[in-house]
């Protein structure tokens, strides 16, 4: 085979692959494991079809999906930071730049300019598509600590003034997924999943 | 809350984390485990946003995406059916049905005939974006298979003509990838990854 620009895309499709042993700090609705990035951003982009609707600008459908599902690759050489983490977060928007840098330049030039791109509107949610799909990123993570009980969040201390301010940006991109949001946060401390 | 109809699509939501339980017969590059329907779903919806351009025929990006994102859904009841086992594969068309009908159908009707439409498109490989979703879906464990030496099909005493003859509708969405994947079946047996 001698097509240079099809072996380059399908030398980061392999690449990729990396995502899926990602592990993230939330467990699955049976509980029986942490989820890892891979299949989250596929649950991600699940919600963004369904629920589009609630954004409160309106989106292009197509470059929601591509945000969602680019949004966590560079946890590959970054690692999946805890949202709970404020060590950790102190340099994460520099190692993942520089995993940005390393991982969509495998690409072919047009395309690692349009998916950084993407991932540099979403980071910063400059666009009405990166704001729904941000407030969808931190929407799945409640949801799925309520399933569980609250597990992942009574194991790392976490309270609920805290999830309420590192979640309120998603009333930027849905009013109404937040205030659900809202109402299942103060329903999962009245039930003890979540420290009050 | 009272929006009934949110609950409906949040409910579903909920409903396919099961995906992450379903286990395929395809390594992950490293081979430390195998993977599951939910990881796979992303990854194909990462190859079509980076191939599209091999399509024979022009694609609406969008329908390929949903597609591909629901795709593996029904295997939530109907399980995941190896490609190779002629007793699994007698029933799976009923299976699959059935369990379509329950799921999709957790959605709020418009959205439950949309998704069916796309999946019951798909399976019968009926529009464009379905042939070429169809050969994503399989050129990437040809892919896998070699990225790991031929681990499964080693494993399943899989041979050269089964390959060829289960993958060979691919050519229907993408002359391209088919003739890369030929060219890929070949020098696995040269190599020993794959009984010839």
């Amino acid at each position: 085979m001698t097509n240079h620009r099809l072996e380059q895309q399908l030398c980061f499709i392999l690449e990729i692959d990396k995502l899926k042993s990602i592990i993230r700090r939330t467990y699955l609705v049976n509980t029986e494991r942490f989820e890892n990035s891979a299949e989250h951003s596929w649950h991600l982009a699940m919600m963004a079809i369904l629920l589009a609707e609630y954004a409160n600008e309106p989106v292009d459908l197509l470059t929601v999906l591509k945000m969602l599902l680019i949004h966590d690759i560079i946890e590959i050489d970054a690692g999946d930071t805890f949202a709970y983490d404020p060590v950790g977060n102190q340099d994460q928007a520099e190692r993942e730049a520089q995993a940005a840098d390393r991982l969509f330049n495998l690409l072919p030039e047009e395309q690692a300019v349009e998916l950084r791109a993407l991932w540099d509107a979403f980071e910063a949610r400059a666009t009405p598509e990166a704001r729904f799909a941000k407030a969808l990123d931190r929407l799945m993570p409640i949801l799925h600590n309520y399933a569980s009980h609250g597990k992942a969040w009574q194991e790392n201390g976490i309270r609920r003034e805290q999830v309420i301010a590192y979640n309120q940006h998603m009333a930027e991109g849905s009013a109404t997924l937040w205030e659900y949001a809202r109402a299942t946060i103060d329903d999962a401390v009245a039930r003890g999943f979540l420290a009050g």
